[in-house]
Parts: C-alpha cells; sequence; structure tokens
C-alpha cells in the first residue's frame, strides 16, 4: 500500500511537475512535501523582522518572503519586535541592533561582504537572525537561509559566518551587440541592446537574482573582442540601465574596451597608450562612464592576441596599455583586467610559452588597480590542462582566474559535464613557488602574495534560451562558478548535491545516481575525446567534434598536428627540455614531477612527451593499447551513463526528462564519433591494430574527415 | 461587499497568474471561472468517445483532453459506446459509424480537411459530435471545440459545418542555417539545425499544435534567400525529422531552393533550366528528398531579385525556371511557389511596375503545380500599399497571397500592431478584373479563375523568445494569418476578440477596451509614420526608425527620396499617366478611381500623386498642414494607447502588464521621432511653419539625421 502510495505520488509529482522548462534555475522554492519538515520549518519561520529600506535590501526582503512562503505555503507575518519564538531577524547590525546585538568578532569575520545566520534566544524566545555589515551581506545571508530550506536542512541551530574567500566574483560574457554570441551554444544573448534602456527585459533581473544567490557580484558584458560601439552615449545610457538594475543585486558592471576606440571613434590618429591625447580619450571616456555609472567596475581588455588590436601595435608593452587605462579608471576606484590570453601570429614559440614569455618580464609593472586575467592552463580551456606557469611566477603582479563555463572544448551544448572537478584541479595544483602547498588558489586569494583586489571569472554559458544554458545540466556550471568565487574550497559533490536539490528533486535515490553522473561526467568526456594529455583535437574554426587530422590552419596553432604530434615513432607534443622546454617555465619540483615519461602522471603524459606507440603504461598496455583502451571505455562509459538515466524517470518531470534523455543520446553518438575518429586517425600512425574485443568502427577515416558543420553554433 | 470580493478576486487571479511568460499563446486552456458555465459545460461533455490509433488522431485527441480537462477541471471519462447524457464523440465518419451516423451533405461540405460540429440526439441521450472525411478533419474540429470553451461559448446547441476556403495555409520563416532569422525581432530561429534531428525542441510540437489550432498545414523552413546546405543528404535528414513530427498535426514541409544549386553543391557548370543535366540533378534531388519525406510540400523560390541567383542568370523566363523545378517534384505530387518579388538592379523602372511586367507576358506558360507568390502590394510589404496590380492580371495563372507577420516596416520589435485590418483591406480591393467585385479574396481563393492550387502565405514572426513572437500582441498576427486562411471573410473584431479571450482574460471591460486598441492600432503606425500614402521612409538596412532623408543607396530604389519625392512644389510619386504610369497597370475602373487627385481616396494620395504643399485637403487643410495633422495626431494617438493599457493592470498578470507598457513607452518614442523626423524634413521642403498648437519638436533634423543603430536586429 506505501508503495503504491509513493508511486502516485510520483505521478502525481512528476505530472504537476510537467510543465517545467529551466527557466527558474535553481530558485524554484518548491513546497516541502515532507510534513515533519514542514511544520518544524514554519515553527522557526512565523514572523519576519526585516528594517532597512535601500534597494537591495528590499531585493533581499522580497526573495526571503516569496521563497519562505513559497516553500513553506504561508507568509511570514511581518513583524517590528520579536513577540513570539520563530521570528527571523534580518538586517544589517546596525538596523537590527535593538533587537539584537551582533557580536563584534562575528562582523569581523563576515568582513564587507560576509554574513552571520545565528538561531538566538531574544527575550526567550528561539529566533533566526541573518545580519550582516552591509545590506549586501544580508543579501547573500538570505539565499544562503533559503537554499538551506531548499535542501531541506535542519534550522535548528545555525551557526554560519562566512565572507567570501574573492573579492571580484565575476562572469565574462562573450556577448557581441548584434546578440550572437562567441562560443555560445544557449541561443542568442540576453542582452537586447536594441531594446535597451527603456525596455528591460523579465531575465535581467532574474539573471541578478541567480547570480547574487551565489554570490557573483561583477558582470562583464561584452565580448573580449570588443566593438567600440559600446563605449558611446547611446550604448553607455543602455548599460547604465542594466547597472541600475544590478545594483540593487549587488552586481557592478564591467565592459570590455576595444583598445583602438580612440581611433575608432574618438577620431585620433593613434591609440598609443603612451600619447597624452589618447590618455586624455581615456580619461574623459572614464569620466562620462562614471557620471552614469557612480560604480562602474571597470575594463577587462584583450589586447594584440587574436587580432584584436593593442599597445604592441605602438611599441608598447601589456603594461603600458593596461597602465594607462588604469590611470584614466583609478581617480573613480575602478580596475582594469587584462587579459594574459596572448600569442602571436609572428612568434614561432610553443604557444604554451608565449604568455609567460611575454608578462614575467613585466613583472611589478603593473599599477595597482590592474589585475592579469589568466586562464586556468596555458593553450585554451582543454577539457583537461596543467595549471598556467604564470600561476606563481609573477609574485608583483595581481592575478585572477579565468574559467570557461561554456563548453567549447567540452562537448559544446550536446553534452553533460560538470566542471567543477576541473576548476577544483586547477585550485588544487601546487606551484610549488614558495615551497609546498603553494596551490593555484593561494596565488589568487593573494595569501601566497599580498594583492589589493583578486577574484576569478567565468566566461559564461548563457544565452536566450528558456532555461538559460542550453543543456539542462550546464545551469550547475554556472552554479559551481559563484559557489567557488566564495569558497574555493567547497568539493565538487558539495556543489553538485546543492544544485541537484534546488534544481531537480530531494529524493535520496534521484541525487545518489545523478551525482555520480555529475562527478564522473569531465572523466567521461576526457576519456573520449582527449585522454592522457592529448589536446586540441577538435573541428577548426567551430570547435565542434573531432579532427585531429587538421594540419592547414591560418597559423601553425590552429592546426592540430600541432598539438599531437602523432608520427610512426610516437605521439604528444615534448614540452622536456629536449622538446619546446615550456615544462621549464615551472618551479624546480614541478618540472621534476613532469619531466620523466616514467612517473610523470599519465594524464599528462601525451601533454609533455612524445611516447613511443610500444611504450608501457602502468597498466601494463602499450601507449596504443592504452590510447584504445581509453577511447573504448570513455565510450561505453557515455552508454552507462544513459541507462543509468533512464532509470531517473519517475523523479523527474516529463519535459527536462526527455530533453536529458535526448541530448545523452546525442552524446553518446558523438562519442562513438569521436572514438572512431581518433583511433582510426592515429593508427594511420601506429600501424597497429585495434585490440581484440573492441568492435571495430563501422565507418571509414574518409567518411569523419568528411563530415562539414558550416553552421555549427558558437 | 461585492465589489471588495471583485477586487480581491482579481488581486488573486492577477497573482496566480504572475508567471505567465507568453510561452502557451492562445492554448493556455485556463479553468472555467464561472460556476454556472462550468456545470454546464461538464454537463455538456462527462465522457468522451474518440476512436482511431493514427497518429493525427493521436494529436486530437491528446489536446482535446488535456484542454477539457484543464478548463473543466475534471477528466472526461473515456467511452465506448454512448451510456449517458454529455458523451463527446469524436472520429472521422467512418470510425464513429456505429455510433452516429454523419449526413452525406455535412461531408460533401466539409470536404478534405474540413470538419462538422453538432449536438445531437443519440438513444436520447444528448451528445456532441465533432467529425469530419479525414483525421487531420477531425484535429481542427477538435481545436474548433477547444476554442469554443476558451472563449467560453454556449455548447448546447451546436451546428458547425466549415472547410477551409485556402488549401495551402502557409507560413514562410525567413531562418537561415546559422540560426539568425531576416527581418526577425524575435530571437534566434527556433530551428536548431546543429542538434537536429536527435534532439527535438519542445517548441517543435507546440509550434505544430500552435498551427493546427488555426487551420496551418505548411510551413516554409527556410529562407527565401536561400541556402543550398538545406539540400545535403545530412540537412534533409534533419527536415525530415522536423517532418515527420509536423505531419502528425498536419502540417506539410516545404524548403526554399537556391536556384543555383546543381552548380554549388552538384559540381555541374550551370544551373540553366533547359539544360538536361540541371534538370536531371533536380530530379533527383527530389527523388531524394520524398524518399526521406513522402509528403513533402514542394520548394519556394526567389529567383533573380535582390542579388539570388535564377533562370535570367542564363537568359531564361521566370517560367522556364519555375517548370523545370515542377517538373522534379511533380511525379511526386509536390508543387512549386515561385516569387513575383522581383525588381532589377538594371532596370530604370518604377519598381512598382517591375513585376507585373515580368510576369504578365507569361501568364498560361507555367505548370499545373506552380503557384505565383505575390506580395500584397507592388512595393514591398509597407503599411498601407494598393493591392498589388498582378492580382486578376493573369487569368491563367494559379496565384497565392504572401502577407508579412514580421513586422519590417510596422515598427518591428517595439510596436503593438495587429494586422487584420491591413490583410482584409487588401483582401477586399476591388480589381476589376471581372467586372465589380473582383476582389483580392476571389482572385485568391480562385473563384475568378479556377485554380488547381490556391493559397496564402505569412512571412512569419517567430523566433525563440520565450512568447515566441517578441512582442506579448505580435502573436495575434501569427493567429490572424491562421484563422484568415481559413477564412477569408472573418473580420478583425472577431480574430481580436477569440485571440484576446484565450491569451489575455475573458473580462469585458479587458477586451472592450484592448480590442478597440488592437482595432485601431495600424491606423495610429500610419498615422505617425507613413500617412497619406507615403511609404518607405525607413533606416536604410536595418529599416528601423525614420529616415526620410536617405538619398543614397546601392540602387535608386532603396533610397527614400525616391519614393516621397519631396520638393519646394510638393510630395508623392506621380504614378499616373503623366508620371511613372504604374496605374496603367491596374483595370479601368481602378485607375480611374486613383487617376484624379481630386477624387482619389486620400489614403493613397501621396502614393500615387505629386501633390502640392498648397493643395486643399477633404479636410479643409492645406496638404501641408494634414501632413502635420497626422504626424501629430498619430503619437498622440500612440499617448493615449498608452493611458488605456494602463487602465487595465488589474486584469493581466503582472510581467505580460509591465512588459506591455514598457514596449508601449519605446512606441511612443518611436512616434515622437517619426513626427519630428518627418515634419522636420518635409519642412525643408516646404518652407511652411509648423501650424500653431502643435509643440515645437524639442530635437533638430541634424540630431535625427545623425541616429545610428548598427545593430538593430533583423
Amino acid at each position: 500500500m506505501k508503495k503504491i502510495f509513493f508511486v502516485f505520488f510520483l505521478f502525481f509529482y512528476n505530472n504537476i511537475l510537467h510543465a517545467e522548462n529551466g527557466y527558474d534555475l535553481w530558485l524554484r522554492y518548491l513546497p516541502v512535501e515532507n510534513q515533519l519538515l514542514l511544520s518544524e520549518y514554519r515553527s522557526h519561520i512565523s514572523a519576519l523582522i526585516f528594517p532597512g529600506n535601500t534597494a537591495i535590501s528590499g531585493s533581499a526582503r522580497e526573495e526571503l518572503v516569496s521563497g519562505i512562503t513559497a516553500m513553506l505555503k504561508k507568509k511570514p507575518v511581518p513583524a517590528e519586535s520579536v513577540l513570539s519564538n520563530g521570528t527571523l531577524i534580518a538586517g544589517t547590525a546596525s538596523r537590527i541592533e535593538k533587537i539584537y546585538k551582533v557580536s563584534a568578532d562575528d562582523l569581523k569575520a563576515a568582513g564587507e561582504e560576509g554574513f552571520i545566520i545565528r538561531s538566538v534566544l531574544i527575550n526567550n524566545r528561539k529566533c533566526i537572525v541573518i545580519t550582516a555589515n552591509s545590506d549586501k551581506g544580508v543579501l547573500y545571508g538570505s539565499f544562503y537561509f533559503l537554499r538551506l530550506l531548499q535542501t531541506r536542512q535542519a534550522i535548528n541551530s545555525l551557526k554560519v559566518v562566512t565572507a567570501p574567500q574573492l573579492q571580484l566574483r565575476m562572469l565574462n560574457h562573450w556577448d557581441n551587440l548584434n546578440r550572437t554570441v562567441e562560443r555560445g551554444y544557449a541561443g542568442f544573448s540576453n542582452w537586447n541592446w536594441h531594446m535597451l534602456p527603456t525596455y528591460m527585459d523579465k531575465r535581467y533581473r532574474d539573471y541578478a537574482r541567480a547570480n547574487a544567490s551565489v554570490g557573483i557580484n561583477s558582470t562583464v558584458l561584452t565580448n573580449v573582442n570588443a566593438n567600440a560601439t559600446i563605449l558611446t552615449p547611446e550604448y553607455l545610457r543602455k548599460v547604465a540601465a542594466l547597472a541600475d538594475l544590478f545594483r540593487t543585486y549587488g552586481i557592478r558592471v564591467f565592459l570590455t574596451a576595444r583598445f583602438s576606440a580612440p581611433v575608432e571613434m574618438g577620431g585620433l590618429p593613434t591609440a598609443d597608450p603612451l600619447d597624452p591625447a589618447v590618455q586624455q580619450w581615456w580619461k574623459n571616456k572614464a569620466d562620462e562612464i562614471y557620471k552614469l555609472i557612480p560604480d562602474f567596475g571597470g575594463f577587462l581588455v584583450k589586447a594584440n592576441s587574436e587580432g584584436q588590436p593593442g599597445p604592441q601595435n605602438y611599441n608598447r608593452t601589456h603594461a603600458d596599455g593596461a597602465n594607462m587605462l588604469a590611470d584614466a579608471v583609478a581617480p573613480h576606484k575602478g580596475i582594469v583586467i587584462w587579459r594574459a590570453f596572448v600569442y602571436s601570429n609572428e612568434v614561432p614559440e610553443d604557444r604554451h610559452k608565449q604568455a609567460y614569455n611575454e608578462f614575467v618580464p613585466l613583472d611589478g609593472k603593473f599599477r595597482q588597480n590592474v589585475l592579469i586575467q589568466v586562464k586556468n592552463g596555458a593553450i585554451d580551456f582543454m577539457p583537461r590542462e596543467p595549471f598556467h606557469p604564470l600561476f606563481g611566477a609573477m609574485p608583483k603582479t595581481q592575478m585572477m582566474m579565468e574559467f570557461q563555463l561554456t563548453q567549447e572544448y567540452l562537448g559544446q551544448g550536446t553534452s553533460l559535464v560538470f566542471l567543477a572537478p576541473l576548476f577544483r584541479e586547477t585550485l588544487e595544483s601546487d606551484t610549488w613557488r614558495n615551497g609546498k602547498g603553494s596551490t593555484v588558489e593561494k596565488v589568487i586569494d593573494g595569501s601566497l602574495q599580498t594583492q589589493t583586489f583578486n577574484g576569478m571569472a567565468g566566461v559564461t554559458n548563457i544565452g536566450n534560451d528558456i532555461n538559460w544554458c542550453g543543456h539542462p545540466f550546464a545551469q550547475a556550471n554556472w552554479y559551481a562558478l559563484g559557489r567557488l568565487t566564495w569558497d574555493m574550497k567547497v568539493i565538487p559533490e558539495q556543489i553538485a548535491d546543492e544544485w541537484l536539490k534546488m534544481t531537480f528533486s530531494v529524493e535520496e535515490k534521484f541525487l545518489a545516481a545523478t551525482k555520480k553522473i555529475m562527478l564522473e561526467s569531465r572523466d567521461v568526456i576526457l576519456q573520449y575525446s582527449m585522454p592522457m594529455g592529448l589536446h586540441h583535437l577538435i573541428t577548426y574554426g567551430s570547435h565542434y567534434g573531432p579532427a585531429p587530422w587538421v594540419d592547414k590552419g591560418a597559423r601553425p596553432d590552429w592546426t592540430n598536428v600541432y598539438y599531437h604530434k602523432a608520427d610512426s615513432a610516437g605521439i604528444g607534443f615534448n614540452r622536456t627540455a629536449s622538446g619546446s622546454n615550456a615544462i621549464g617555465q615551472y618551479a624546480p619540483e614541478v618540472q621534476q614531477s613532469w619531466s620523466n615519461p616514467e612517473t610523470c602522471d599519465e594524464k599528462y603524459l601525451l601533454w609533455f612527451h612524445h611516447i613511443s606507440w610500444t611504450h608501457k603504461m602502468k597498466s601494463g598496455r602499450t601507449l596504443w593499447e592504452e590510447l584504445c583502451y581509453q577511447y573504448y571505455t570513455g565510450a561505453e562509459r557515455m552508454k552507462n551513463v544513459q541507462n543509468e538515466w533512464a532509470k531517473l524517470k519517475i523523479y523527474v518531470d516529463k519535459d527536462r526528462f526527455e530533453q536529458v534523455t535526448m541530448l545523452l543520446q546525442v552524446q553518446y553518438e558523438e562519442a562513438i564519433w569521436w572514438r572512431n575518429s581518433c583511433v582510426l586517425y592515429f593508427q594511420t600512425f601506429s600501424k597497429m591494430a585495434i585490440p581484440a574485443g573492441y568492435e571495430k568502427p563501422d565507418k571509414t577515416l574518409e567518411y569523419y574527415k568528411s563530415l562539414k558543420f558550416p553552421f555549427a553554433p558558437g
């Protein structure tokens, strides 16, 4: 009987949820079904005291009231003083001081943006206090508290004191002004520039809410491949409309600066950063911007990279360029974020080494309001990269992290890949620059080298698809980035658990199965696409799908043979001292651990070494056998993911279940495509048979080479 | 007390609807609130007999059951025989003949696609029968029946027998394969070609449902500015996946054919339609398509127009080109739709005349499976055009109508403009080709000239915005097109009434106010943008906003001075015998009514005549005064629309209310912009003052001329 009821319940549950379209992200605030927990929650939150009339406190109060009301199916009674048990008190310490005196230690620990949530007794009444030094802290605390309810945590004995580990918790949008999104796989850009500022899409507020809920406080609205038009008065008014709204959720707006803007729109003959007229132009532009947007964050700049203009066009350094912009925004407390992703067409050097070569000599030459934004690895957001050698190598330079949420090299819009393990892997990496334990995390948060500013950015995966990110599971990467910017030590399992509970279901069986899928997902795609340190094997231009055979491109490092270097002897990029010696850019201890192919972690083997096809791996297999093993195992695991997901039908609303089911089928087909393409192609070098037991590819290498994707998105 | 309750009800109603995002279009199936009506409905629909296991009957049954269940909050009991009053019987006549014998007259009247809905007595039980000759007819009947409930009609005495007036009830998508939409103002294309065929977006089914609900049975998936890639085997498999789904809602798929495809993808040296190899290539391509899509509709072709390749590249005629393609699809019962929108760069003739000059000599030369698709007017979807002179001028040629739903020249994505009055105005126009009463409608439906095929197409306004069409009221134009393809005599008020009830609210006060807004909306935009026959005053390229001053373009008829011909003497395009004599392409009676500026309907005055600034209008005002009157009155009326909408807050869910409010503000600002730009610009010719009583523009003509919109959508 109980089981029948349960099945009926699930059927009903499934049905009432049939209209889920993913738009609400992880802020669904579904009613608490467990009646015991519900009455427990209600007893703790029957009344609400929430003083404050700032815009930010309004955002927090509205979220708290609507979230609690939805989940508890009961609106907390507005109150001004504690009259009963179960009063929730939210507000800055100064606003609530007549009701509750917050401890100075707590406030010190919370800092400017953190918050405190405590179960307390006031006049012998059991209360919960959400407080902070700032309204922004209270906003974050409110979202945190809602998350406790959403994830069905106990709230009878709360002792939370938390502050963000990083200051700039940032999204980078690669959104063009015509609403296309570079490397975007979720539709058009959400920024409807044409209709701004008068028409404010509802999405703008919901975007801000989602960001605030995970602590994201900065957003760069425009593509790093920049367009100067964004700096025209008309467009700045549009930007200001967004900034006005985002400010009410604690978010500051940044823009990308087209380095040649003084020429393109200012009519100057040069954009030379040492030219006084150019400097004045940028100062004036900054003044104009800050008049409209007093808390404007500053500029993000991609210069002298992939065709973008920059200071080197005038024989100046990156420091010259960055400092000029930094001086323009400094009077307004603005900052300049300068990307380290530079490589030159003319330099025949291993791309891996170019950023380091370019930037290390500039250490100490950047203004105090300049941050260098470094990608997690030296190539370009590969599914796996060793940490970027710049981390820890510029002790006198402020450095922030650039991760990529949009899955340019990780299956794009079709693949379920949870990126938190990738992010954590980089953050945990030990640079050894200050001895053992000099992790990338410590470089980033400034504990290894003092920084005035620190931060982490994620290149977003957001578009105007109904569910924002295209793949229903891609939302998890937006969520993960936010959580890690607040606390780089949160483990991926925790992030997945929270996100799944809020986004899909709190059912234990569902959680166990989907967490496993998410946590293994990046390993799976690595195995079937670029195992053992192989990288950059994607289609030219669109980067969609496998094309290890690409040997022609606008530049050598835009081909794929450049990266895998397969030949009759073996495969892999020798980056040791006998090769490009990119490895020489790391600390000696790191060099040592990677230099010897016999001891190098096999996950980086072909990244740093050219290895013989017959090389014995730790598994006992030859390299060729291991390569086949990895490709076949990866594809096989994708089949298993499909089977596991199929079992979860009763836990998921119809639309999202079917959507994920179809996407997993696409991903499985892509896994086979990757496996077959790579095995057949590398076989032309190894001249070895695919080991027994593996089914032979049913199509030829020529077939795979013939595939064309002229309209792949992004 | 009653009033308080009412206000409370509206507040509640408003609140429960707060999550409306427009995705459900006019298929919301909200519960019936009127308890009397609800019990009446329930008594008539307590049981359902719906035999049939075809895919289409499955679609109809699913819609009927879910729609009824939602509106009546009660699921009809499935039955196999009539046991009680209130049984709804749906199915083809042959499927239900053991239960109910449908009259032969009814079936004859319903024809292949029509349907019958009747209240009947069966074994003394009151029943309702939805029946037809085909499953498709039953599908349409089911949607019709649901509409009766949605619009809260009485269903106690139903006697409906209806058949569509047109065979091809069609949408034309100007969607590119990269998902941009030409002249699209509602986001990206919904066709996610990249993820098809494995990933089927939920939108595909809902798109099909919406079309079927208004009788649309054909869709051209691709832009008339065509890309041959759609004809590759890989893309045809994607098309087939859509066709397989759409077929279950009675919709056939068409594609645009790139005339040069045999060269571009076939490797032939020519695309000459008389070349046997070219003919064979198209025959093979057609065979290939029909193998994948047995009910493929055929091709839509834009040839030798605006840079598209065509038969004239090989000194062949449009008939040669169309017939070649027609022969290729004829064995499969396919058709070719050939667009008459042609004009040449090299021909100095008034664009108004070019299609007529080109096509009339070809009358009788087209195959029986060719339809010529003619825009409503000869220029290009202006807010108002006299009917196209081709209508009625080619008695031996099958002609279909092309309307534009996407508001390229009617305010694009920002403006509330209901187009049914525009469509009706064209359809009612009398061509006089067969004496009085030879309306365009009669040309189109073939009653004036026998046609094997007939049809009407709308260039869609659909994109991937959550609400499909961008502006919440733009959905009404999709709806209107569908309704008019079924019955060209449905009056705009009826269409607006149905659509509003289903899309927004059945409250009488709301309906009265919004119907007025909708029905006047096209007049309003005409007044403030292109009154009295002025046309083509839009920005170069984007067509966004006013730019009557454009005097340079890639060709003379891509400028605006070409169309308004303002000078110190007056304004307007002399198309009489003393001018371009475009008027000479109409029947003598029509020529007579328009030729004399004293008697010509003032709405066409400047379309056909160059008129002196001091010309006395019927109003007693001079032309210049009248021009100012129109511009100022139009803008003033937009302000009134804003005021009227503001009063409707209690009837509309929060999100859509605010959305429309903001859009009306944008539109009002645009009205002022149009008014000021045009009055200031034309004043440079008239040299006359803006009449007293009108506020002077607060910006200069130079200001308006300086505005740039490099990223206007579409």
